[in-house]
């Protein structure tokens, strides 16, 4: 059915995966909530016993948006001419005639509530395994105290995806903000792929921190990573005794022998239509590392940087869209980049293959 | 010549037909009036003398528009470079040149001010037969006291006129503002095919109203509308003594007999370019049923009413323009729906014929 | 390199050309300026040092623009990932990379700021040639007291270039500014072909004055002006004796004869996108013939003409796209235009052949 066909111009991204649609306190019970994901329209909604839902948001009958529509039980009635929709997609009233054809189904996606995100998965819902939802730190983990927020780009989720997999740019478009120096910029740190995504691990030894928590001594700062599939950073950094990082030949430390400054941000970027994205961050230190306000000096500080790559990365876009053929240049510090971006291009394939095998 | 070439994303409709343009009071005199219709950018203007005219809204000379230009009797002077026009479209002055091309001219358009709108005729002017004009209910009738408005939408007007032949949506658009309930959708209205439309009759037996004219006791309900070419709405309703549908055969009573809320709607809606339409609407009681208090009454629903289908209607097209291979799925109230559509299709195709047969 | 290929739908403007990018105080030092001139993207710098340059406005690394970049003494860095331009638009310095490939440069343009304009030659910078920059009057100009603006366009550089090409437009759109009278577009002024562009020269003899100079009694009124490749007006206009224009056989007369209304007007048009221009101008009197005060008379004129003809040029824009195929119809009035047409077309197409036999 030509309501279930992917958007061409995403094919380009796994379908096989889970993409944060919204903060799981954005969905109201009863209320239907609209976002477009990989060009496709999704409508999500919570039932009054707690269900969630997620239907593409275009009815069978003349394509009006369920979103408009109004919950009945665990069942969604489009507002425009009253086709009741069951959870599964299923037309089961058509006011007015008693035959329901068969077809009358819209797509179903499965959907979680899970570390304070709402996950829907692209690909075959009764394919959706739960086990691959990246482990994100939500308001409901004991450890952390976070704040939160989200943005929308008018720019292509892999600006973003590329922006995050290469740190480099602290130095430069966050000079101001998170002050980082350049010599952050003059080394790499270690990138591990990982079967669905990339980690990326760095000492900055002899360093008094970043702006968001300076050390009055010299410390040891450690910083790691995870960039998952299909768009979500994992990362955590804690501050050592000076020469931790010597004594552990530069390898990972244990989490809980940090002095000070354990703090944790999950991100995710969520490709919406091909030249837009929501990007979706929390950030918070460690409850024996901080408290509220430290929290909130670290989300004002979040604000202004996250409104620098909005920046930058928006006038790329605009330049990419002004450019014949554009190409780009990798440089050294695009490793994590083209491991990436390797990986979502053969899970992308991999979910073309299956579609078009399960097409046959 | 190029500037008459039809927009081919508008051949859907039929040229041969009178859309409205503007209500009659837009049109001030000597002061030119600008509306695409079918994508064909038109000037309309009210001369001195009290006359009509409509002309292609593009210069023969650099294309701008003549509706930046100023009266001169009957004529229309470009404010660019000074050509005028005659009513005819005809250039009958070049300033600082003797000799006019004989192809120096615009096309003309027939239009006519009747029933309080301004009518135009999108095919050749010179065929354009002013007994084709819907019989809409204008200011100037002595039986009812109208309100009007127009709205812009940012949808096809093929969409719109979908709405007006379904009113099945009252039961879930309106549910808030005309307040028919969910039975009404339940049954469906008499279609009948007519020459150039579709008539939908309905009684709605043992009713106490709707909510623009509450009964305090129950009554039969009368409601009968044509939906005319290229998009014309044309409503009376009315309430009878309960009892009188089954009495008469559920055949249509007679306006006389009404006992109360008889009112009348002529609408209208103007396909501008692909995706922009303009919406007419008036609206009010008879004079023996009602008042200029009753008609504000009606016209504050009304508003509250085609705004809600507006959100829905300017929703659905967003839709359709995300996906692919739009199809619809037609359910049983959409009988008039196909009805008008093939008749429309109809008469676009024996235009494009014959404008093809007028080519050659 | 993709990066420097020319925008197709630009390629009917001449390259081998200075274009005006900027007022020359719009270029604070070290701040870099960005602006699209022929769909390509341009970003231009002054030095502490004085220096000016300009270069492509796009990284090679991922095409962020070099605009929000830091200026660090002659050179310029990219503040994403932090690339090093210098000022001939070579990557010097790739943070965290030793070797910096070869083809790791962005186009430079000849840039010169001359008669208070900055002027960005749009072909090859080594083939710039500072001799063909129009002989504007700038600020510097000890004899002229000059006001400026600049305006921004939806529409495409040409339709400003063909009304600036064709005055007989200042009787009908300046009808209410200028007041230029009817009579105006009765005549034609002499059409002289240059080598870079056409000069229009033209007598009004017994004449009262135009608007921004009237005059007590009749005198003879004499305008003339070059337009020039790529879009710059040069004109002057002067009042003289009553019977001057028979006696000199209406041959140009001195400028020094002059008796009243000497004044002079730069105006330049520049393409920045295929639909979007920047329109710039200053206007005022010889010392010897007005102060301030009448030059800020004159810029409130201009200020109220200019929008009439944006107003209409934007308009004509819409209509043209609005149009499938659309043509026009040149009168007596355009041989100016058609000249100028003639000679960019022939110098765009000169420019087309060496880009590709370079390319060969």
């Amino acid at each position: 059915m030509s309501a279930n066909m992917p958007n061409t111009a995403m094919s380009n991204y796994a379908r096989n995966a889970w993409y944060v649609a919204a903060w799981s306190q954005e969905l109201t019970v009863e209320k239907p909530f609209a976002i477009s994901i990989l060009g496709e329209p999704v409508v999500i909604w919570r039932t009054a016993s707690g269900a969630l839902h997620a239907l593409e948001d275009r009815c069978v009958h003349r394509l009006a948006p369920l979103s408009l529509g109004r919950c009945e039980g665990e069942k969604l009635r489009c507002m425009y001419h009253g086709l009741l929709f069951d959870a599964a997609g299923k037309v089961v009233e058509i006011p007015g005639q008693e035959l329901i054809p068969n077809h009358a189904r819209v797509k179903r996606y499965a959907v979680v509530d899970r570390h304070s995100w709402i996950w829907v998965w692209m690909g075959d819902a009764d394919a959706a395994d739960p086990a691959l939802i990246p482990p994100a730190v939500g308001f409901d983990d004991p450890d952390y105290i976070l704040g939160h927020g989200h943005l929308d780009y008018a720019a292509e989720a892999r600006l973003i995806n590329d922006n995050l997999l290469d740190f480099s740019h602290l130095s430069y478009v966050h000079a101001n903000s998170f002050g980082a120096g350049p010599q952050f910029a003059q080394s790499t740190p270690s990138v591990i792929p990982l079967e669905r995504g990339v980690r990326f691990e760095r000492w900055i030894p002899n360093t008094m921190g970043m702006s968001n928590r300076k050390s009055d001594t010299p410390i040891d700062s450690w910083q790691s990573y995870d960039f998952l599939v299909p768009g979500v950073l994992l990362m955590w950094s804690a501050q050592y005794p000076l020469g931790t990082a010597e004594k552990l030949g530069f390898a990972p430390p244990a989490m809980e022998h940090a002095i000070a400054g354990l703090n944790f941000t999950s991100q995710a970027v969520t490709p919406m239509t091909d030249k837009t994205s929501r990007y979706f961050f929390s950030w918070g230190p460690h409850r024996a590392h901080g408290d509220k306000k430290m929290r909130d000096a670290m989300m004002g500080m979040a604000g202004m940087a996250f409104a620098e790559d909005k920046v930058m990365i928006e006038a790329q876009q605009r330049v990419i869209d002004g450019t014949v053929d554009p190409r780009i240049m990798p440089t050294s510090h695009d490793r994590g980049v083209t491991l990436f971006n390797r990986l979502v291009k053969k899970l992308a394939e991999q979910d073309g293959s299956s579609a078009a095998r399960d097409a046959a």
